[in-house]
Formats: C-alpha cells, sequence, structure tokens
C-alpha cells in the first residue's frame, strides 16, 4: 500500500572525518522515500526552488517515487550546513537557510489520496497537522519531530501527537517530551500523549519500541507490557550519518505498508528493515548509498542482524 | 565446572536519585561471585580488614562461595564512596581508601588450583598476571580492567592481555585500549593485543561481543566475522548501577563455566545471561538483588531478553 510523506527535499553540505559534501540532496523526505522506496510505493509532498534540477528529479524517479507533490517555488531550496568532526552521533549545524521552506504550504495531489499510509517527516508540527487532517481516510499515521519544535511549539506538537499511530524520535526528544531522564518512564509519558507506539533510536545502539495497550488493538492482539529492541549494525566506518533515522524510518514504514497487516511479528520485522535501511545509509556521503540498492542487499543485511542478536 | 575469581571485596557508600547507602557489601569481586553462584561453584581470592565480620561472611556463605581465600588483614577494607546523582551511567567518585587493598599480595588456596576457570577481575594488572601465571592450568580466562590502568600501567596491563581468552570492559576502555574513536576498529585492535573475544559493555544499550579467528577454534568452529549483541534491559528505576558490569560478567563467565563445552550457541547465551545479571544488579542498593534471586527469576527473565529481541 502507497505510503504519502511530506517533510523537507533540501540540499545539505556535509563535514564528517571521511570527507566534505557540497550541497547533496538531502532532507527527511528524501531520505525517508528513499528507504521506503524498496518496500512500497511512495508518494513526497515537498517544497524546493529552482535549484532543484532535472538531476535531483531523476533520482526520485529512478525509484519510481512520486513527484508530482513536490511544488516548484521561486528562489532557492531548504539548505543546511553541518558537520560531525568530533562526535559522530551529533551534527554541529553551521548553516540553515529555510528559503522556499519558510512559506511552505502543503498541497496534496488528489492522486495522493488514496494512500493508506502517511508519514509526516520532521516539520512544523502546524503543517503536519494540517496535512494529517487533509487526509481523514489514511490507516496509519507515523511521524518525527525534534528538541526545537519540542522545546518551543510545544501546543502545536501535542496535538500533532495526538493523531499519531507512531512516533519516531530519539533518547533526548524522548525524555524532553516527557519532561523525565529515565527512558522507560519518558516513553510511557509519550505514550500518554496520543501514539499508540513510540520507537525511540539510539543512533549506533539500534532503537527500541515502547507499547501502550492499543498498539495492535484491531487485532485484539499485542506484544504485552514489554518493549522491543533492534539493534544497529555496528559499522567500521560511518561515513556520513545524515538521514540515518529518517532511512530508519523509511525502512520500518515501507516494509509496514507493505505487509497485508500490521501484527506484532511485523512491527518487529519492521524495526528491523528500519535498522537495515538506516545502516546502509551511513555508508556513503547524502543518499549515494540509498540510491543504489538491490533488495537482495536488504534482505541478506536483514539476515546479518538476525545473527547479530537471535540466540540460534 | 569452578570459577576462581581475584578482585575487590570492599565497602561502599552509594548515593543514587534512589538515595542513599552507607557502607555497602561491595567490590568487584562479590558482585561477580554472587552473580555467578547461581551458574557454578566460584571460589574467591581477596583481602579484607578486620572491618569484615560474620554478616559479611554470611552473604558469601549464604550461595556457597568458596571464602577460603579471602585473606584476613589488620587495619580496614578497601572502601569506596561515590554517586550518580546526574547520571546513572557514570559515577562520580568522592573518595577511594585502598587500605588493607594497597599491600595486596593474592594468595592462592590449594583447593582452588584445580578451577577450570579464572576471573580477573579490575585489579593491579600486576596482579592479575601474578594470579593467571599462578594458575597454568586453567581452560578458559577472562578479565576487566579499567581507565586508570589503561592509562598509567599500560605494559603491564599488555601482559595480561596477552593471557586473556576474553577480555570484558566498556565502550570507553575499548576506544582507549586500542587509541581508535571507531568501536568496531577499536575492537579489532583490542583483539590484536591478545583476548581471543572482546565483550564490550555500553551500559543500559547492553554489550557486543567481537571474536577474532581465534575465538572457538578449539572445535573449529566460530560465529563468522559478525559481532553478537544482547540487550539490557529498559528498566522503569535504576536504584543503583554500582556493580551492574562486574554482575553481567559474573552472569556471562558462570553460565560458560556451567556448560560442558563453549560453543557460538552457548557463548550468546552466556551473554544473555550476563545481561540478565546486570538487570538484577541494578534494582537494588548494593547486593541486595543479587543475594536472593532464584534460578527460576532469572530463566524467566532470560525469556524476557529474548522476547525483547528476537523477531518471532
Amino acid at each position: 500500500m502507497a505510503i504519502t510523506v511530506v517533510g523537507s527535499v533540501a540540499y545539505d553540505s556535509i563535514e564528517t572525518p571521511a570527507g566534505r559534501r557540497e550541497r547533496c540532496l538531502g532532507g527527511a523526505a528524501t531520505y525517508f522515500s528513499l528507504a521506503a522506496s524498496y518496500f512500497t510505493d511512495v508518494r513526497v509532498i515537498a517544497v524546493v526552488g529552482e535549484d532543484f534540477g532535472a538531476e535531483q528529479e531523476a533520482v526520485f524517479q529512478a525509484r519510481n517515487i512520486d513527484t508530482r507533490g513536490i511544488e516548484r517555488a521561486e528562489g532557492k531550496s531548504f539548505f543546511w550546513e553541518g558537520s560531525y568532526l568530533n562526535n559522530l552521533n551529533e551534527a554541529i549545524t553551521h548553516n540553515t537557510e529555510l528559503n522556499v521552506f519558510a512559506s511552505f504550504s502543503p498541497k496534496i495531489p488528489d492522486a495522493y489520496r488514496d494512500s493508506e499510509f502517511l508519514f509526516l517527516a520532521n516539520i512544523d508540527p502546524v503543517l503536519q497537522r494540517r496535512v494529517r487532517e487533509a487526509m481523514p481516510g489514511v490507516r496509519m499515521v507515523a511521524g518525527d519531530t525534534m528538541n526545537y519544535w519540542i522545546r518551543d511549539h510545544r501546543a502545536a506538537l501535542l496535538e500533532v501527537l495526538k493523531g499519531l499511530d507512531v512516533l519516531l524520535v530519539n533518547d533526548t526528544e524522548t525524555r524532553m517530551l516527557a519532561g523525565n531522564n529515565n527512558l522507560v518512564r519518558a516513553a510511557r509519558g509519550v505514550l500518554s500523549l496520543g501514539p499508540h507506539t513510540l520507537v525511540v533510536k539510539h543512533g549506533e545502539y539500534g532503537a527500541t519500541a515502547f507499547f501502550s495497550n492499543r498498539s495492535f488493538n484491531a487485532r485484539g492482539e499485542g506484544v504485552g507490557p514489554h518493549p522491543f529492541r533492534a539493534p544497529a549494525l555496528p559499522l567500521e566506518e560511518v561515513v556520513d550519518p545524515t538521514g540515518a533515522g529518517d532511512s530508519f524510518a523509511g525502512g520500518f514504514f515501507g516494509y509496514l505498508a507493505s505487509q497485508r497487516e500490521v501484527t506484532p511479528a511485523v512491527f518487529r520485522r519492521a524495526m528491523f528493515y528500519g535498522s537495515v535501511m538506516g545502516s546502509f545509509a551511513v555508508e556513503r556521503f547524502g543518499t549515494e548509498r540509498l540510491q543504489e540498492l538491490t533488495r537482495k542487499e536488504i534482505d541478506d543485511r536483514f539476515i546479518l542482524f538476525r545473527e547479530l542478536t537471535h540466540l540460534d
């Protein structure tokens, strides 16, 4: 089933211990949709400037991603410049230019309206909510956010959380959102704000899903009170961590959308596919690695993740 | 098969967000031997002062731990005072009094000499090496160390590493030991120093085992080039993190020693039992929780760890 994703399509200038790249194609919606495209149909809602040309468009086309919802506006695309020189787990932002994103007003093509899955990538919660409300027929909604919205736009964000099935955030964001330093208690606090399920991304340590009583209740099944933890791959070289979290989300949600129903077993496999796509994303700069994967490479790595964690 | 462990038996004054305790029974050898005692026979080599009385002795006796190698010396036992008020992952040391430990010279009771497993807990590498050399007949040797020995006693420590089958250390210690910030490369560096297997403890994120070509080569088996990751339990309250790593080591090595041979499957289960014992240790202050477990509680939690990580 098709996923519609709303979020940023952008240019990134990135410096890591492995080198520097100027104006790579990036943005949360880009990473998400490339990762998800290996599992299901993906439709993007975003805005880009006049600097977004045929070369960038071709990256989406090559993965059969529907770009009819990518609006072309006068001006320049969203631009981010950052580095990870001392700590691959945390970017230092040197420059953010919202450009055409500053006045982004998401427009949903009619052709997207039968999407059964909706992903609200990290953007202004006011826009997330607007897209959510414009697509009342979706079966499952997942979303991301960041410290800035949690701290300074809390009221708007809380409205978004009420409409989410799954929230994907990192450890710090989980603690900030709940105002509790203990991850388990913070997770419970976040679940009380709306999402049925919370996926906490731990960077190089993988990700943990926490479930409320309402997780999976469509089938009357649950995975019980216990969380589920997917590993990350211990990698010899992380070339560029940019987009790892969005690629996790894409693998995770793409796999969920590809399955007939979301059972606890399907959910667990989705967590693994999320980690798999995150592990590929960081192997090269920008979206390079995500552009040229094969399903066999993905499934081989899935098996590797199983070997990494399973007793037998 | 029996394990001999050499290390500290001490008193700890501990402050955590859950409260404060004065002069709990502690020390690496204490945590290790209590955790391992649920799996196999354990024999301790340590030194204590005149403040170590019948009450402390009874803690070991209740778990059938052999204390004939705990020497009583004039003076006071090793004492440590620390707190974890802002960060449960890292203790702030307020006071360390070596006391009788300052002149510790390990003596190995004859009754310990047929031990097939030897654990060198975190003490001066000169003493670790002396005990290792005094027990040439052991089948498997594991050990721990800490930043102080890595930084200031490197030459002595390198001699110890040459004689280890398994080294258990944390992320920071692994990176320091190898002089490399990437965990996978650092692990390879550490393995080149001697240990066949490296277990890196990640605190609340579990532990990862890295294997060299020589891991398991007695049977011509290996787990391949891939590491193995055991989770930690997401806990609602960590009452006291003191001893979590030593309890991990006790569960891990205790389980290995209880098995007829160390195969890759046995090793993986040992990693899980390590995490299980670490998760119990932090539920109460000091060794309280480790003193009163049942094998059923341990195995139930093992099953929980499997559910936490396994796809099916």
